[in-house]
């Protein structure tokens, strides 16, 4: 959680009038960029009732503060974590001024750099990377990766200029050479809230959360992860239940509708993203029960601490109960040696 | 497959001048409807080889002529199909006038009453019912049950007015009483081809199959299966491996964002599903791993014939292969009884 101030007090300040802010808003907090609302916080109900698990959450220190954050994991048994950001994560992907974006990208990635990469190596906040302006985009990924950031965030979708496009071809080129996974984050890139009224809070948990199929299937099948064999690709937040009908469905249709289908590849689509592709969940008993089709170097497990749906402080206990019945080995890739080697977390001995 | 002059000729004399039309449009031939291009029909391309699985295909004699198909079902060893539209599939639900919409459908409705209802019982074709005049669709699917039709098909996608919206409850009030299944085909609604450029075909292939994910969640949860208990619905040519991720994924967000949720169900999103729901695949292992999940009774086996991609002739040898090892029951259940039970068909003494 970045301090509501990051933006007003840091950007130049020929930029600072349109950048991100925090400010009410018809009498509710909201995050504004370009002088548009583009996040509301309402008050959550206290109307819930007692039962309310936000309750037990409140108890969380580790938001924006580190020690307070190592205190949490170790309460919860984890060793370390990959970081997202909170107001980043909101406005960055909508903002249209390709020098406001870059810079209030920076901002936040200077920010989260001062505040967890220089604490601890067990935090890998990723680099947001905002990608409208791709050679800046690039050129953000190698200052990122000089600056000790092990991953980047893309939004997961780009509607105006989708992944399939050869014009990125750049900055998988850098992502590959530096050996940084480029991670794309269910609910960026396009409204979280398309659906209104009855059964909007459960449709859009839907629709959004299932977003990243797409992006699967625009790397996979127009030869992004052919061309660039070492990119890794982190599908986040997403859940994993639904990957294995995507690998099937992408390779039937590679096949069925060989006729429409350029380029042709040297693998299945499928292939290229068991080789570099991976996908988070939380509590996902249908993607442990797929793991016959999907392998396990394709799942990795996250809390999404410290979020009151996340699984904080009862990781472990979730864990043992979705795990439970898998082989030893299949555990430790998805708990543990997926996401070690992939964001080079080094454990500590006795995890190893 | 409809006559090309269907609506060129059968239409109103006041309709018939933006009615549907197939004429050569920048050199390929094109279905247009209001002088919009709705489809293209590209000559394939035989440079796909003498391999291409289609020339087999041209044996197929069914398209228009049941005589024909009843010929190729026995071939198959299929004994009773729903049928959906060629045409009017393609360019029914694009029609913006609202006369033009329904009169374009009863004429097909019409032509393939007269054509298949008349000639088998085997044959089920649904009414093609375009909802964006709710009370018209509720005269054409009264007008339908009464002509014979044991299904309807309406746009999977409706973004100018969700299907959570209550003004629909009347047309759901209506299938309920009549006991006509409402049937939701990919690819209807919305476009097919969201995706250019490489990799297009895979990409929007796996898009469009999975768009009914979407109306999934919209009836489980804003409430119509609950308040309709009798209402059947039905996901067509979407495949089925994705079913149970979605209806976890439904049930997770119903209960860990249920601050947020409205309205309250009895049951879990999920069971409604269960209960009034089902999905149609071709060649699915992944859904037929996931039966634990779904049940039984929400997956239905489909050919697609007469499509080049389907499984004709060879269904029987697809059919053996994918439900290799499951229980004689569950493949009753998916292969003959869900949909024989859903759709009326009286199965000749042997198979039953």
């Amino acid at each position: 959680m970045e301090p509501v101030d990051l933006w007003t007090s840091g950007l130049p300040a020929q930029l600072r009038a349109h950048g991100p802010r925090v400010e009410p808003h018809d009498g509710v907090e909201c995050l504004l960029v370009e002088d548009t609302v583009v996040r509301r916080f309402p008050p959550v109900a206290k109307a819930a009732g007692p039962a309310d698990a936000a309750d037990e959450k409140t108890l969380m220190r580790g938001a924006s503060d580190p020690a307070g954050r190592l205190r949490d994991l170790d309460t919860d048994g984890v060793w370390g974590e990959v970081i997202y950001p909170n107001l980043a994560f909101f406005c960055c992907f909508h903002i249209r001024s390709p020098e406001l974006q870059i810079e209030t990208a920076r901002l936040y990635n200077e920010w989260v750099a001062e505040q967890f990469i220089a604490a601890s190596e067990r935090f890998a906040p990723v680099a947001v990377l905002p990608v409208n302006d791709i050679a800046a985009a690039v050129k953000e990924l190698w200052r990122a990766a000089r600056r000790g950031f092990r991953g980047a965030m893309l939004p997961a979708h780009m509607d105006l200029r989708p992944y399939n496009d050869p014009a990125y071809d750049p900055l998988w080129a850098a992502a590959e050479e530096l050996g940084v996974p480029l991670t794309f984050h269910a609910g960026t890139g396009r409204t979280q809230t398309p659906a209104h009224g009855p059964g909007g809070a459960v449709i859009n948990y839907v629709v959004t959360v299932a977003g990243p199929m797409e992006t699967v299937a625009y790397l996979c099948s127009s030869g992004v992860l052919e061309r660039h064999p070492k990119l890794r690709v982190v599908m986040v937040e997403c859940g994993s239940g639904w990957l294995a009908w995507v690998l099937h469905a992408m390779d039937d249709a590679y096949r069925e509708h060989h006729v429409f289908v350029r380029p042709k590849l040297a693998l299945l689509p499928s292939e290229y993203f068991r080789r570099q592709g991976a996908v988070t969940f939380q509590r996902d008993p249908v993607g442990l029960a797929n793991l016959p089709f999907t392998g396990d170097r394709s799942l990795m497990w996250g809390s999404d601490y410290p979020h009151p749906e996340g699984t904080w402080p009862h990781s472990q206990e979730v864990l043992a109960r979705q795990l439970e019945g898998l082989p030893e080995s299949t555990i430790d890739r998805i708990v543990t040696w997926n996401a070690a080697e992939l964001y080079r977390f080094r454990l500590p001995t006795d995890a190893a």
